[in-house]
């Protein structure tokens, strides 16, 4: 095999000829290429997850419902730009095998090999085809977290010896990780594929087994990130919830957010997921509740600040999902994060309005509004100090609890919470007065060393 | 000679023995490499120049009072972690080719020559550092931009063809560029010196004139950024010109910065440069001139409002010398960058803080303080765009004219306008309709595409 230095330029082949029986046996009636989770048919999310690696062509191998399938593999290939060939499999019953199979004649090895059914958190598959191009054989990739895997009982299993694969299979004992459904094959995979037909095992697997004996077949252990595969009803329900974790975690780490926002956001992320909303209208939806708020200070009633708490603390959650979905739908633009960004100064600059306007009634003075300024500002200069930092230093400033005092989540949280007790204004300048403190500290410290 | 792919890893033979007879004759009486220059020694600025082109191994030569340089050279390694040795050349007076042989036995070649009186904006040395790692002979820095020369009459001229050297000396004719004082030597530099100096001919431009012969001598031609060589009093000043245009140049590309503001900032900072003033403290000064304005338009008399309206183009003109004195004394620091940024956001917070103030005295409702802390957001919000689009997109946005009309430095320029007019607050609000504009305008753009 030549040296393979650049392992994205090679194809993914994708199998999907399947059946699926066991998921449609849950009342749906589609093939389970086609089956919808968290807004996308589990053929896009294993296409977008693939290209999000760096994987730029795509071979779909297609056989239970063929043409619907490919079809929708076109459809696909269409709306994302994808360099996507469909292959049929007339033999998809006599084993997974076949598919790879199928590709003999379309291109040549090495290439990756991915199930549809096998959900992946996205940076694993990136670490995989990072990890690949030290290899010299076919390689498959497992999980050594067994006592993690959804299914344990039909998972297949790999025995190892360093990183060489030994055995595999679903009965085999010992075995020390599980096969996750993501391979890269050489050449040599036909002839194994070939053999092991013959001798009446037309799985993948069975290819797999062949190579082990003759010691030409690697393993990559992915100890990181999130993946499963789908097989039943239960089995796609578990996958929603590991995918929106995944994408929960990876926003930013305020406490209130992380202990509370996040559980929220999570449960609206995946009802929004399955509707045409984009993650930057969300953006929007945020803004526009935070403006509602203010609007609600202004008034000072009693009822009408009880409400404003409740939709800042609501905008605050709100602003969770649009990243949460972006990540989810495989729709992160540049765009997005400087959008949500912008409307989230402007819709602070509501809330301080509103909130210091309402004061300004009970307290003719001009002091209101200087100290409405001045929080403003401390609002604003708490995430402009951390992004000029970037751009200066070229990484961002320490997340110690400074910083995690000056974040948004927690600032509208106590905002909320303020306005419960119906004292606003008050918590407004101390949250401020703590941003200023804050920005003067990290000047002065950064200054020392 | 061996390949030369990490040329910065060579060291740098520095040239500081001659007399300098002729700046002395403007009543200096320090040796030339001790002559201050900007608030550095000619010595001090060819050092760091080289070290912020990577370089990190130095070798002085001295001839000429070579004690007191000597010992100016060791405070120099010391102030700035410099790896320096320093050379006697005892033979000074034969022509500047000794001081390059007087390194033969403590340094190996290949490594870069540079004339302690020559002047370089530091990107040309970088510019010379990079584009000396493809040849493979010794090496002569040229600027084919003769007619821009100080003293053409006593430069050294050469005569190329293509990137070889056939010629070199003052009176040679034709001449296609000018020797600039930087070299990169391979070992046979010193066979070219001894030879040179056996006929009688102890410089530098003797050796370099036999390597021509054989034709081992290339050239590189460096055509941007400024360089000068310091012999006279006259061509001091000339330097000293030459730089602050350079640092001045660098600075952001606003319309009263680039046709105002840059005149009154380099005067200043020529001054500030001698002084031990650092630039963090400019900095802080440009702030404090910037909150007295906002001070004195909270007073809200005629005198005070234009007394305020004069500090406010104060302020912007001083906000300008502190990058440029930074970078003319090798002090810029992303803590600078970072404090300066921070400072001019409060700075703008003060302005509108009293303009504010003053206004909503004659109109007793809480307009004028919406406006006022809408026009905060306004200001505030046109810098994070920027700051915030940079970090998104890995690029800033363009600087067309809706960025230059949103830069700081028109806008204390109008508000200063509008001060002197008795008028700060509706021309900070109109100020601030236009930036909320662009902001608008440049999302709805960028998401077009």
């Amino acid at each position: 095999m030549e040296k393979r230095n650049i392992p994205k330029d090679f194809p993914v082949v994708i199998l999907a000829a399947g059946e699926g029986s066991r998921l449609r046996k849950g009342g749906n009636h589609l093939p389970k290429p086609l089956a919808p989770l968290l807004g996308l048919t589990l053929l896009e999310r294993a296409l977008l997850t693939w290209k999000t690696a760096g994987v730029r062509r795509f071979y779909v191998v297609v056989g239970w419902e063929g043409k619907r399938v490919a079809a929708h593999a076109q459809e696909l290939a269409k709306r994302h730009g994808l360099d996507l060939e469909v292959v049929e499999n007339p033999r998809w019953q006599e084993g997974n095998g076949t598919s790879v199979l199928a590709v003999k004649d379309r291109t040549p090895a090495p290439f990756f090999v991915s199930m549809v059914d096998h959900v992946f958190e996205p940076s694993l598959v990136e670490g995989f085809v990072q990890q690949v191009k030290d290899k010299k054989s076919t390689i498959i990739a497992v999980d050594p977290r067994v006592t993690q895997v959804f299914d344990l009982a039909d998972a297949t299993k790999v025995r190892l010896e360093e990183d060489r694969v030994v055995d595999i299979g679903k009965e085999i004992l010992p075995y020390h990780a599980v096969d996750m459904g993501l391979f890269f094959c050489g050449p040599e995979i036909f002839q194994a594929l070939e053999k092991a037909k013959k001798e009446g095992d037309g799985s993948l697997t069975g290819g797999v087994k062949k190579l082990a004996a003759q010691g030409e077949m690697c393993a990559v252990k992915l100890e990181e990130g999130f993946w499963t595969d789908v097989d039943t009803p239960e089995g796609l329900e578990y996958a929603q919830k590991g995918l929106l974790t995944c994408v929960a975690r990876s926003q930013d780490e305020g406490w209130i957010s992380r202990h509370f926002n996040r559980h929220l956001s999570r449960w609206i992320t995946a009802r929004l997921a399955s509707t045409s909303i984009t993650p930057n209208l969300v953006t929007f939806l945020a803004f526009a509740l935070a403006v509602a708020a203010g609007c609600l200070f202004a008034l000072g009633k009693l009822g009408t600040t009880i409400l404003a708490a409740l939709l800042v603390q609501a905008a605050s959650v709100v602003d969770g999902c649009d990243g949460e979905l972006a990540r989810i739908k495989f729709m992160v633009t540049p765009w997005g994060a400087w959008w949500d960004t912008l409307l989230d100064r402007y819709a602070d600059g509501a809330i301080v309005l509103g909130i210091t306007w309402e004061y300004s009634h009970g307290h003719g003075e001009a002091w209101p509004w200087i100290l409405g300024l001045l929080s403003f500002l401390a609002f604003v200069m708490a995430s402009y100090a951390k992004k000029e930092h970037a751009l200066r230093f070229g990484h961002p400033l320490p997340r110690d609890a400074g910083d995690k005092l000056t974040r948004r989540d927690l600032r509208l949280f106590a905002i909320s919470v303020g306005g419960l007790l119906n004292r606003p204004f008050p918590t407004m300048v101390a949250l401020a007065a703590m941003s200023h403190l804050w920005i003067g500290w990290m000047l002065w410290r950064k200054r020392k060393g």
